[in-house]
């Protein structure tokens, strides 16, 4: 299960070293985690309208190669870990077949009170929980 | 009725022209506004928690000089107009005695549904509002 | 001469009025002017290889309903008015049929070090400058 | 070494879950590692001046409790490991005695060209490189 999606690079996103600013990976990260999701079937607003949040608790990155202005990225995301409550994703950024960086986010199902959850069954194929 | 504040320049805020991105002046009024409330009495926090909102409904922004990675600017800001429903804002941005743009916000109160309100009395104070 | 460009508003846009933060606005007016040229044959990064910024002297924005998490939104965009010397944009966002918001910006071309330059002839067509 | 940056969470830092946005975090690490340097006499643009860039090659934060709008928080910046190739930041981030979160950052030290550099002797101290 993994999903590639696409962005732009825009040039609110570069600095001026004349590459794009690292914290924007942790943005692509969720372009990625949600677009992971639609393609399996759950657009992420439709989990909080169902009363859920999936709450990062840590977000990672390794930097390899510079992104730059109006680049096409490819984010992809894939599941290394997913239970009832919490999970983890992985994302490799590419321009063509360079890989540009990796990345790691670990969430937690939160309710609408911001408090621990457990995903109801009916979501647990769109992260491949078994 | 004028408040001074001041931020500093990240460099997440630049682009690879080797200036502050325009965007981030609009960010800038913001703190601008907020730090006016303040001084004025009134932390923007405590109006939403009584359960409003100063909703953006116009900005503009001239740039006059470019801002740069690490400047001290100083957001000058000034009510230009204010009722029981909705403010004008003006800003002028310094780094030191060098003007380098000027802004204006427009803004509505809205009530937590996000419909049009009028301020409590217990407010206007704060605003000028007369 | 108009172009429209998708985006899809990411969480990161948010805020917590439960709408899209309004400086978001003004980086999309980047990505329509940035597309709009790319589609009249000029990738923005070409200019600026050939030796030219195109600054943004001012931006306003008018908002007129707010933009949601998750939406679609396009980004309508046109040359206003247009010289050797600058150019002016307007933009029109939408979600399906409802006009969420305008804008316009007012750019100057300017050389490498940043001072004030004459668009080479064989750009002009882009913008429609005659 | 180490050292305590303040900064107040802004608007435009929250997202629609009502807590600031996770990507925010990975920007005020900047401000950490900057404000420890110039504490320790050494803007960072003077860095740049002299012809080094402090390219960020890896990023990482947990996420303890969320931090709010309006909040003043400190960013508590120390150095983990220095060398003249390269050097790796560890930052808690606290509102009041609260901790928040962890991150830490690993930089290499490069030229003007974007090429691997050894930082020159009369900064080694800056960042206890002994």
């Amino acid at each position: 299960m993994t999903h590639r999606a696409k962005i732009r690079v825009r040039y609110a996103e570069t600095d001026q070293m004349g590459v794009v600013y690292h914290a924007n990976y942790v943005i692509w990260m969720e372009v990625g985690r949600v677009e992971f999701a639609r393609a399996a079937g759950l657009p992420y607003k439709e989990l909080e309208s169902a009363g859920f949040f999936m709450a990062v608790i840590e977000a990672n990155c390794r930097y390899l190669a510079p992104a730059l202005y109006d680049d096409e990225i490819e984010i992809e995301t894939r599941v290394d870990k997913a239970t009832p409550r919490g999970i983890e994703f992985g994302y490799t950024f590419w321009r063509g077949d360079k890989k540009l960086g990796e990345g790691s986010t670990r969430h937690l199902f939160l309710s609408k009170e911001l408090r621990p959850a457990r995903l109801p069954a009916e979501y647990h194929s769109v992260f491949g929980i078994t």
